[in-house]
């Protein structure tokens, strides 16, 4: 049997992002990616509204998606490969109330260079052709909706194409003479002794033991570090051996309306706001229903990421609730658009995000040779470069991660033990 | 149908000691127990070694222990209820390396005005005839055990008898007026609109919504809050609801051997330690086995806390496993007590502690009509008495806790948003 220097479980984005900055780094090792599905990004990397913004309160937000972002630029621009970037922006619609919340953070973030431009409530009916004061509507002062007091425009957000980065990954990854093994599914975590004596079932709790690779349905993979990048479903194999990675995985769908009506064409192809020449990425103020310009597809995606009592749960297969957009998502959309009148979903899908339940950022942490990084809670996508760099640079047994650009970063500050982390305030 | 002013489920220590508190706090309320057992204790309070000590470095743990433990004095010397309160002290063996790192955390905690007497090696191997110099041993050098350096006795420590504990709780309560329903297995937890509207599948998402009851085996019971009192099986009535509360189920195992042998009799009634002329709750310095003296038994219980690989897992009825005894801890119970040699285990059995994988002290605090107090994280007996007023308190409106002794509690320090803990660094 072959003894890899590396395995790492997971070929979603986040594992082979990082399985790409491991071969970076130590172009010797052997590393080999295993994955359930029978290709890259098919789990919930695929299920995600693959949206990015550079805009956080948090330094640890800001610096982890502004690295990313810039090298996924650099991909594009620099190296050719298209991921389709669209600088759609975001467009975030706040009530008076959550606006004064916000207005002293707002400043603090411009001091930091990060731009953004206000729009007011006349502005945004004009443009949009949006429903400002939706408590006129008995209907939406029931259902606690509240009115538009104003929008901050993110200039530099937006979409891009999970596959084709994805994909970069993948084949930079096998160019750097990596192993890929799909169809192969980890059914457990291999525990050791990390000096075996040969007596009758080792490890006993005297011995140091360490995790020695992974048993799966194609035969067992020895390795000296297991990597774990499984997003929601990381407590299936860490609960088994006693390690908490604080992940919860929780449902979230999409629902994709054509824009096949005037009303609808017209909004998706608001000017004005963006060089795409598209309505940016809309968060309603209150409950946050967001709409996502897919263009490519001529429509909108419209989600919500509803919480309590909304369950902690792995599920095989999750699916798109019609109930959710009937009685949800429509309901509301309508009332501060009207172009959705009457609209249908054409598809929809379901994913489960990876909820960090400390504080909802990701975790990367080393105990017995096991290394996990995940709990990305719902920015994956938008941070996939910095944590593949941080946890290939955790791999390489280095204290700090050198991100896109230049910056560095300190590993143990995503960590469980020396946590660091700078509480997000301005979340949708 | 009858609707409570509130449900408390789990009839174990925790739940029995809050439903109390809550009744004398709030006499009027109709308050019933539920528990799937046929009677009070019967999970995995019934599984503790039932150990208590008034020796913390966190003051958080010491007033929580404290004032628990000074409770159950009272309810013993002053209420006349035999509560079978030993107080066999603990004696603490020290590796030289651990007790360094000890030293000054223990002088702090001695001008808090706490006692402790240590005793050098000399003294101990003659009172306890342990071996202290273990490493002349290949075999112990092999299975990493260190000698003895030094011994710290606790005095005010021992052991409680918890089926006479959670009965006083449970005639307390009923006698109060309190009800009880055993036999009643909670399905899940019931989630209502806070204010219903009559449409299909309430709530919605944009709806504010509650915990409002528990559906059970017996049919449903509504009540103004839940207080869910379940220790290790928390996950299973939360997850369904998506709240988190940062608890895991951990195996833990005893085995009772019988003093059937003269020295090991000698061991058990070793005098000049405690007034009850017994061997003082022994903690071994690594790892560290303990070991019980179990004077109705004329037995000793040995157990050893094992994480890294233990598996976190919830089992309905866990085993203890002979090889944990026969590899583990006869080993190297033996090493240091040769008194051990060739005994065998009369009985044994195993439980789920409830760890809190934050930071493994206790979690109380309410989200949407749902109390939780749980993840005592093998404190849970000594702690009784503190969580049950705490969690009442809590339910009652109140900001703080008196404590048995009249100390305030400030209740928000054992909640998730503003947690403020005291770190423990004196573990075992």
């Amino acid at each position: 049997m072959v003894e890899y220097d590396a395995v790492v479980v997971g070929a979603g984005i986040i594992g082979l992002s990082t399985a790409y900055h491991m071969k970076n780094l130590c172009p010797n090792h052997k590393i080999i990616v295993v994955d359930k599905m029978r290709a890259a990004g098919q789990g919930n990397t695929a299920k995600s509204a693959a949206m990015f913004r550079c805009f956080f309160y948090s330094t640890t937000n800001l610096t982890l998606v502004d690295s990313s972002v810039e090298f996924f630029k650099h991909v594009q621009e620099k190296l050719g490969v298209n991921l389709k970037i669209r600088w759609t922006g975001y467009l975030w619609l706040f009530s008076e109330e959550d606006y004064n919340q916000i207005k002293d953070i707002l400043g603090t973030m411009s001091k930091l260079g990060l731009t953004y431009q206000l729009y007011e409530e006349r502005e945004l009916a004009e443009k949009l052709e949006v429903r400002t004061r939706v408590t006129q509507d008995e209907e939406a002062k029931i259902m606690n909706l509240a009115d538009v007091y104003t929008g901050i425009f993110i200039p530099k957000a937006g979409s891009i194409d999970v596959e084709s980065l994805v994909k970069f990954y993948e084949v930079e990854f096998l160019k750097l003479g990596g192993k890929i093994s799909y169809g192969t599914e980890v059914k457990n975590l291999i525990v050791e002794p990390s000096i075996p004596l040969g007596i009758p079932n080792e490890p006993h709790f005297w011995q140091e033991s360490r995790v020695a690779g992974v048993d799966t349905n194609k035969g067992t993979i020895k390795a000296r570090k297991t990597v774990v990048c499984i997003g929601a479903w990381a407590s299936k194999l860490l609960d088994p051996i006693g390690i908490d990675a604080h992940v919860k995985p929780i449902k979230r769908q999409i629902f994709c309306v054509k824009a096949n009506s005037q009303p609808l064409s017209k909004l998706l192809w608001t000017r004005n706001f963006n060089k795409e020449g598209c309505m940016p990425f809309l968060i309603l103020p209150r409950p946050k229903v967001y709409i996502k310009p897919a263009l490519e597809e001529e429509a909108f995606w419209l989600c919500y990421g509803d919480e309590f009592p909304r369950a902690y749960k792995l599920e095989e297969d999750p699916q798109p609730e019609e109930d959710f957009y009937r009685y949800g998502i429509y309901q509301i959309v309508t009332k501060y658009l009207p172009q959705f009148k009457d609209s249908t979903y054409t598809s929809a899908f379901a994913g489960l995000y990876a909820v960090n339940t400390l504080d909802k950022q990701p975790l990367i942490f080393e105990q017995n040779d096991l290394i996990f990084a995940g709990g990305t809670s719902g920015s994956g996508i938008m941070k996939a470069d910095a944590m593949g760099r941080i946890t290939a640079a955790l791999y390489a047994g280095k204290p700090y991660a050198i991100l896109y650009g230049g910056r560095e970063f300190k590993i143990e500050d995503l960590g469980l033990k020396k946590r660091k982390i700078e509480p997000e305030k301005f979340v949708i």
